[in-house]
Protein backbone atom coordinates (compact mmCIF):
# COMPACT_ATOMS: atom_id res chain seq x y z
CA UNK A 1 0.00 0.00 0.00
CA UNK A 2 2.66 2.39 1.18
CA UNK A 3 4.73 1.59 -2.06
CA UNK A 4 1.65 2.35 -4.13
CA UNK A 5 0.97 5.96 -2.44
CA UNK A 6 4.88 6.66 -2.84
CA UNK A 7 4.39 5.37 -6.46
CA UNK A 8 1.62 7.84 -7.24
CA UNK A 9 3.36 10.71 -5.14
CA UNK A 10 5.94 10.34 -7.60
CA UNK A 11 3.96 10.10 -10.59
CA UNK A 12 2.22 13.26 -9.84
CA UNK A 13 5.53 14.79 -8.68
CA UNK A 14 6.81 14.26 -12.35
CA UNK A 15 3.50 15.24 -14.08
CA UNK A 16 3.66 18.39 -12.27
CA UNK A 17 7.75 19.27 -13.27
CA UNK A 18 6.50 18.36 -16.53
CA UNK A 19 3.60 20.79 -16.56
CA UNK A 20 5.39 23.81 -14.61
CA UNK A 21 8.83 23.61 -17.10
CA UNK A 22 6.04 23.42 -20.20
CA UNK A 23 4.33 26.67 -18.91
CA UNK A 24 7.68 28.09 -18.54
CA UNK A 25 8.74 27.66 -22.40
CA UNK A 26 7.16 30.79 -23.44
CA UNK A 27 8.33 34.15 -23.25
CA UNK A 28 5.00 35.47 -23.19
CA UNK A 29 3.99 33.22 -20.23
CA UNK A 30 7.50 34.27 -18.23
CA UNK A 31 6.24 38.02 -18.89
CA UNK A 32 2.79 37.20 -16.97
CA UNK A 33 5.00 35.47 -14.63
CA UNK A 34 7.33 37.79 -13.97
CA UNK A 35 4.37 40.73 -13.75
CA UNK A 36 2.51 39.10 -11.29
CA UNK A 37 5.38 37.90 -8.93
CA UNK A 38 5.49 42.10 -8.49
CA UNK A 39 1.55 42.05 -7.50
CA UNK A 40 -1.69 40.27 -8.28
CA UNK A 41 -3.54 42.10 -10.87
CA UNK A 42 -6.90 41.79 -13.18
CA UNK A 43 -6.65 39.59 -16.30
CA UNK A 44 -6.97 42.86 -18.34
CA UNK A 45 -4.43 44.54 -16.50
CA UNK A 46 -2.24 41.38 -17.54
CA UNK A 47 -3.09 41.40 -20.93
CA UNK A 48 -2.40 45.04 -21.51
CA UNK A 49 1.37 45.38 -22.04
CA UNK A 50 0.76 42.39 -24.79
CA UNK A 51 0.51 42.89 -28.55
CA UNK A 52 -2.07 39.86 -28.82
CA UNK A 53 -5.94 39.91 -28.36
CA UNK A 54 -7.17 39.31 -24.86
CA UNK A 55 -8.36 35.46 -25.92
CA UNK A 56 -4.90 34.70 -27.14
CA UNK A 57 -2.96 35.86 -23.49
CA UNK A 58 -6.34 33.90 -22.08
CA UNK A 59 -5.26 31.16 -23.18
CA UNK A 60 -1.64 31.63 -21.70
CA UNK A 61 -3.10 32.45 -18.50
CA UNK A 62 -5.02 28.75 -18.58
CA UNK A 63 -1.97 27.21 -19.16
CA UNK A 64 -0.67 28.54 -16.24
CA UNK A 65 -3.66 27.67 -14.25
CA UNK A 66 -3.28 24.13 -15.30
CA UNK A 67 0.31 24.33 -14.31
CA UNK A 68 -0.36 25.49 -10.69
CA UNK A 69 1.97 28.37 -11.33
CA UNK A 70 -0.85 31.19 -11.72
CA UNK A 71 -4.31 30.78 -9.37
CA UNK A 72 -7.62 33.26 -10.06
CA UNK A 73 -10.29 34.14 -7.97
CA UNK A 74 -12.97 36.56 -8.18
CA UNK A 75 -13.77 39.57 -6.97
CA UNK A 76 -16.99 41.04 -7.80
CA UNK A 77 -16.91 40.79 -11.81
CA UNK A 78 -13.08 41.24 -12.04
CA UNK A 79 -10.74 38.50 -12.23
CA UNK A 80 -7.66 38.44 -9.88
CA UNK A 81 -4.95 36.21 -10.73
CA UNK A 82 -1.56 35.98 -8.41
CA UNK A 83 1.22 33.71 -8.24
CA UNK A 84 1.36 30.38 -6.06
CA UNK A 85 4.29 31.04 -4.46
CA UNK A 86 5.31 27.14 -3.68
CA UNK A 87 4.48 26.38 -7.40
CA UNK A 88 8.34 27.21 -8.61
CA UNK A 89 9.76 25.26 -5.47
CA UNK A 90 9.62 21.76 -6.99
CA UNK A 91 11.19 22.86 -10.46
CA UNK A 92 14.01 25.03 -8.45
CA UNK A 93 14.80 21.87 -6.40
CA UNK A 94 15.12 19.72 -9.13
CA UNK A 95 17.56 22.24 -11.28
CA UNK A 96 19.19 22.94 -7.81
CA UNK A 97 20.31 19.17 -7.33
CA UNK A 98 21.30 18.73 -10.39
CA UNK A 99 23.66 20.81 -10.93
CA UNK A 100 24.86 20.44 -7.47
CA UNK A 101 25.86 17.08 -8.62
CA UNK A 102 27.62 18.40 -11.93
CA UNK A 103 28.97 21.13 -9.77
CA UNK A 104 30.63 18.40 -7.28
CA UNK A 105 32.10 16.71 -10.59
CA UNK A 106 33.48 19.75 -11.64
CA UNK A 107 35.06 20.72 -8.01
CA UNK A 108 36.49 17.38 -7.88
CA UNK A 109 38.37 17.84 -11.48
CA UNK A 110 39.66 21.20 -10.23
CA UNK A 111 40.34 19.44 -7.08
CA UNK A 112 42.67 16.93 -8.97
CA UNK A 113 44.19 19.66 -11.58
CA UNK A 114 45.11 21.94 -8.75
CA UNK A 115 46.99 18.89 -7.49
CA UNK A 116 48.74 17.98 -10.72
CA UNK A 117 49.76 21.53 -11.12
CA UNK A 118 51.61 21.65 -7.42
CA UNK A 119 53.47 18.14 -8.48
CA UNK A 120 54.58 20.15 -11.93
CA UNK A 121 55.50 23.20 -9.53
CA UNK A 122 57.42 21.05 -6.61
CA UNK A 123 59.04 18.57 -9.65
CA UNK A 124 61.62 20.99 -11.37
CA UNK A 125 61.99 23.08 -8.01
CA UNK A 126 63.15 19.49 -6.68
CA UNK A 127 65.19 18.60 -8.83
CA UNK A 128 66.97 21.94 -8.58
CA UNK A 129 67.68 21.15 -5.05
CA UNK A 130 69.20 17.81 -5.80
CA UNK A 131 66.83 15.38 -5.64
CA UNK A 132 66.14 12.59 -8.27
CA UNK B 1 24.36 49.55 -33.16
CA UNK B 2 24.43 49.22 -29.21
CA UNK B 3 21.33 48.66 -28.79
CA UNK B 4 20.58 46.29 -32.32
CA UNK B 5 23.24 44.15 -29.97
CA UNK B 6 21.39 44.33 -26.97
CA UNK B 7 18.42 43.25 -28.57
CA UNK B 8 19.86 40.47 -30.28
CA UNK B 9 21.43 39.48 -27.18
CA UNK B 10 17.96 39.51 -25.35
CA UNK B 11 16.22 37.80 -28.24
CA UNK B 12 18.79 34.60 -28.16
CA UNK B 13 18.61 34.91 -24.30
CA UNK B 14 15.04 34.48 -25.04
CA UNK B 15 15.24 31.59 -27.36
CA UNK B 16 17.74 29.69 -25.19
CA UNK B 17 15.33 29.93 -22.26
CA UNK B 18 12.42 28.50 -24.20
CA UNK B 19 14.44 25.46 -26.17
CA UNK B 20 15.95 24.92 -22.39
CA UNK B 21 12.67 24.93 -20.60
CA UNK B 22 11.04 23.07 -22.99
CA UNK B 23 13.85 20.20 -23.38
CA UNK B 24 13.22 20.17 -19.35
CA UNK B 25 9.53 18.98 -19.56
CA UNK B 26 9.59 15.28 -20.06
CA UNK B 27 10.87 12.84 -17.91
CA UNK B 28 13.08 11.15 -19.92
CA UNK B 29 14.62 13.64 -21.07
CA UNK B 30 15.32 14.97 -17.39
CA UNK B 31 16.30 11.04 -16.20
CA UNK B 32 19.21 11.65 -19.26
CA UNK B 33 20.17 14.66 -17.55
CA UNK B 34 20.59 13.46 -14.37
CA UNK B 35 22.38 10.26 -16.12
CA UNK B 36 24.79 12.22 -17.54
CA UNK B 37 24.96 14.59 -14.42
CA UNK B 38 26.93 11.56 -12.68
CA UNK B 39 28.94 10.94 -15.34
CA UNK B 40 29.99 11.45 -19.71
CA UNK B 41 28.08 8.44 -21.20
CA UNK B 42 28.08 6.81 -24.87
CA UNK B 43 24.50 7.30 -26.11
CA UNK B 44 24.35 3.60 -25.79
CA UNK B 45 24.93 3.52 -22.38
CA UNK B 46 22.67 6.50 -21.80
CA UNK B 47 19.64 4.40 -23.75
CA UNK B 48 20.33 1.67 -21.26
CA UNK B 49 18.26 2.09 -18.69
CA UNK B 50 14.62 3.12 -20.51
CA UNK B 51 11.94 1.15 -22.00
CA UNK B 52 12.11 2.46 -25.18
CA UNK B 53 13.92 1.51 -28.84
CA UNK B 54 17.41 3.29 -29.22
CA UNK B 55 15.69 5.49 -31.92
CA UNK B 56 13.21 6.72 -29.45
CA UNK B 57 16.18 7.84 -26.81
CA UNK B 58 18.09 9.17 -29.78
CA UNK B 59 15.15 11.77 -30.74
CA UNK B 60 15.62 12.93 -26.72
CA UNK B 61 18.84 13.58 -27.14
CA UNK B 62 18.73 15.65 -30.31
CA UNK B 63 16.19 17.64 -28.34
CA UNK B 64 18.55 18.30 -25.44
CA UNK B 65 21.94 18.68 -27.76
CA UNK B 66 19.35 21.68 -29.65
CA UNK B 67 18.47 23.68 -26.34
CA UNK B 68 22.18 23.20 -25.39
CA UNK B 69 22.30 21.18 -21.97
CA UNK B 70 24.18 18.03 -23.62
CA UNK B 71 26.78 17.90 -25.48
CA UNK B 72 28.35 14.82 -27.95
CA UNK B 73 31.52 14.54 -29.13
CA UNK B 74 33.38 11.29 -31.15
CA UNK B 75 35.47 9.04 -29.77
CA UNK B 76 36.82 6.93 -32.44
CA UNK B 77 33.52 5.12 -32.98
CA UNK B 78 31.54 6.29 -30.21
CA UNK B 79 29.38 9.01 -29.46
CA UNK B 80 30.41 10.22 -25.92
CA UNK B 81 27.57 12.56 -24.32
CA UNK B 82 28.53 14.85 -21.21
CA UNK B 83 26.32 18.19 -19.73
CA UNK B 84 26.68 21.89 -20.84
CA UNK B 85 28.03 22.56 -16.68
CA UNK B 86 26.47 26.36 -18.22
CA UNK B 87 23.59 25.32 -19.72
CA UNK B 88 21.28 25.30 -16.49
CA UNK B 89 22.89 28.51 -15.56
CA UNK B 90 20.50 30.94 -17.40
CA UNK B 91 16.73 29.03 -16.06
CA UNK B 92 18.45 28.54 -12.66
CA UNK B 93 19.07 32.80 -12.71
CA UNK B 94 15.53 33.02 -14.09
CA UNK B 95 13.45 31.37 -11.52
CA UNK B 96 15.78 32.56 -8.88
CA UNK B 97 15.11 36.35 -9.36
CA UNK B 98 11.47 35.77 -9.80
CA UNK B 99 11.12 33.60 -6.86
CA UNK B 100 13.50 36.83 -5.14
CA UNK B 101 10.60 39.13 -5.89
CA UNK B 102 7.57 37.23 -4.65
CA UNK B 103 9.78 35.90 -1.62
CA UNK B 104 10.46 40.04 -0.90
CA UNK B 105 6.65 40.08 -0.90
CA UNK B 106 5.84 37.38 1.31
CA UNK B 107 8.55 38.90 3.61
CA UNK B 108 6.82 42.09 3.48
CA UNK B 109 3.64 40.39 4.40
CA UNK B 110 5.16 38.52 7.07
CA UNK B 111 6.27 42.16 8.92
CA UNK B 112 3.04 43.33 8.24
CA UNK B 113 1.35 40.28 10.07
CA UNK B 114 4.29 40.44 13.10
CA UNK B 115 3.70 43.91 13.50
CA UNK B 116 0.00 43.93 13.71
CA UNK B 117 0.28 41.05 16.21
CA UNK B 118 2.58 42.95 18.53
CA UNK B 119 -0.07 45.82 18.55
CA UNK B 120 -2.19 43.22 19.37
CA UNK B 121 -0.58 41.92 22.03
CA UNK B 122 0.20 45.27 23.77
CA UNK B 123 -3.08 46.51 23.61
CA UNK B 124 -4.55 44.37 26.38
CA UNK B 125 -1.32 44.40 27.90
CA UNK B 126 -1.70 48.50 28.05
CA UNK B 127 -5.46 48.16 29.51
CA UNK B 128 -4.62 45.68 32.14
CA UNK B 129 -1.95 48.18 33.65
CA UNK B 130 -4.30 51.11 33.68
CA UNK B 131 -4.17 52.58 30.55
CA UNK B 132 -7.35 52.91 28.36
Amino acid sequence: MIEIEARKEAASRTARLDAVFAALADPTRRAIIERLSRSEARVTEVAEPFHMSLNAVSKHIRVLEASGVVERRRKGRDHILSINSHSLDEVDGWIGRTRRYWGERLDAMERLLRELKKDHKLGPKDRKHGSR
